[in-house]
């Protein structure tokens, strides 16, 4: 038996789970992260609940090929360290790897979380079986995951797949965390949706949402309600949102030449009103040659992406 | 003993390699491509040429490992198709692996020549061993090919690398070849140089270049000459391609991550002035996690890039 576990660990909620041979899922389950003081129990507390669980499916840890963890931060993949988790208060250069292995006696593999998510929609999900899929998750921030050949891009410092930080806004309007201004995330995130409603209000431009835009209690959510509803300023920032990330996915297309983009995060949920203009301004910036039978499409694993790519990962390179 | 051939098959020349199994240049040499009248003797002019040479080396076609080959056009690569070649008189698709394979009975592989050549860098030249490479070509058109995880980007329809069709002029002033305004092929190629000479001639920049201009006969190598003497209009069109191509490379970073980006081709001559550009540009544009360690450098191995290339194809796929 060759089993694989993996575990998606987030800050507050660790996903882990049981898969078979050739990655398809047995079981999962989740454990609540403790990251207080310092996160010092998060990989332990993992170990503990792989031990129950296989047990629970008559497998003890020797069945087990390997463990793929995905962590949120950025990651040396070759290496297997961690460089700081904020969400997890994970501090400075972490050997995820080497201490889990340590700890368990089983090969194990980590990367970032968008990566793992990528993967996951890459191999089982929306993109699954093609080759070339690039995913793209509009939160908080916009992250994402490139895979080219049936593998993940890392980098040599591994910041592929960073496409928040791709140059959209040449108006450069609005300060990027990461020091800059004009990225996709100052543009496309729920920030980014906020932002350019903001912008829009203080130039006039007509809404039903000025109440909460004086106050400054406007969510990314109520723009996009605003939108489906006909608001002016609403649908104004949705089309400014797809045509940037219409544009992003342009200059990924003539660069690596996906089959399938795949849209995740909080703001995907915004549908086919966001969908529909992303088609429309790719369609309209894109190298003719580069979009022909491109498809772009919603992520389908949900919360499980995270899991299938760790477990994926865990094939690629330790079996 | 397992030798590789190689061609590199242009428009004018082909140029062929006979390479050691570990891909070392063991001899290289020349014949003209006889492109008329519909390029039909291209590829048994190459077979012949090679049974000579190998024969002078001693060896026999037994002897040979794999046959490597760069064409100048869109290749469907899984399938070692090319799909017409403007500049050999080749039209629609032809399954060029198969032909080379049923004439002289040695696994052939194909590939487009900006791919190889930039494989050829990656593995040899000013990348060597890196593996995260982006080469950008700078002639008449702008190309370039993206090495990740050590292996070409192809993408589903080929199209993977045609970093001359990234989005950069937003101002969208110029047509491009391929139908759209904007891309970086109509500001940062020998042609895109005269189109933004031009510009700024038509909005009154002082120039020594004025009756050039004025005659329709300036050229992209007498820019360059003018700005290297502090002509107003010549440094202003090489700060402007420098911040475009900076521009690119910015975005570049943010996807694949490479370790080197390789600037090659006939506008790569124009040195210093556009080097210096590029680096300031591209540093003050990226992410910053994605320019650490990066470094921008000129090609090494001219044009023997694409035999290097194609050579390294068999050794990656063929043995």
């Amino acid at each position: 038996m060759d089993n694989i576990l993996a575990a998606d660990i987030g800050g507050t909620t660790c996903k882990l789970g049981l898969f078979s041979d050739d990655v398809e899922l047995l079981h999962k389950w989740e454990i609540p992260t403790e990251t207080l003081p310092d996160g010092g129990r998060i990989l332990e507390d993992i170990y503990e609940a792989f031990i129950k669980e296989t047990a629970n499916h008559g497998l003890d840890l020797t069945d087990i090929a390997g463990v793929g963890l995905g962590v949120p931060g950025p990651v040396d993949f070759k290496n297997g360290i961690i460089n700081g988790a904020i969400n997890l208060n994970w501090d400075g250069k972490k050997p995820i790897s080497y201490e889990f292995e340590k700890m368990s006696g089983i090969p194990t593999i980590v990367d970032n979380d968008a990566n793992v998510a990528a993967l996951g929609e890459q191999h089982k999900g929306a993109g699954s079986g093609y080759d070339d899929v690039v995913m793209v998750t509009l939160g908080t921030g916009v992250g994402g995951g490139i895979v080219v050949n049936g593998l993940l891009a890392h980098g040599h410092g591994g910041a592929a797949g960073e496409i928040g930080h791709l140059n959209v806004d040449t108006k450069r309007r609005f300060q990027c965390n990461c020091g800059k201004k004009g990225c996709l995330e100052t543009v496309a995130s729920a920030t980014g949706i906020v932002n350019l409603a903001r912008h829009h209000f203080h130039n006039g431009v007509e809404t039903t949402l000025s109440k909460a835009l004086e106050e400054g209690t406007v969510t990314s959510a109520a723009v996009v309600e605003a939108a489906k509803v006909g608001d002016t300023l609403g649908m104004r920032v949705l089309d400014e949102v797809a045509g940037f990330i219409g544009l992003a996915l342009s200059d990924i297309s003539v660069l690596t030449n996906p089959n399938y983009f795949i849209i995740g995060g909080g703001v995907s949920r915004a549908g086919d009103i966001l969908m529909d203009g992303i088609r429309k301004h790719y369609r309209r910036l894109t190298f003719p040659p580069a979009y022909e039978n491109t498809e772009i499409v919603f992520a389908e694993l949900g919360n499980d992406a995270g899991i299938y790519g760790a477990a994926r990962l865990v094939k690629q390179f330790l079996t």
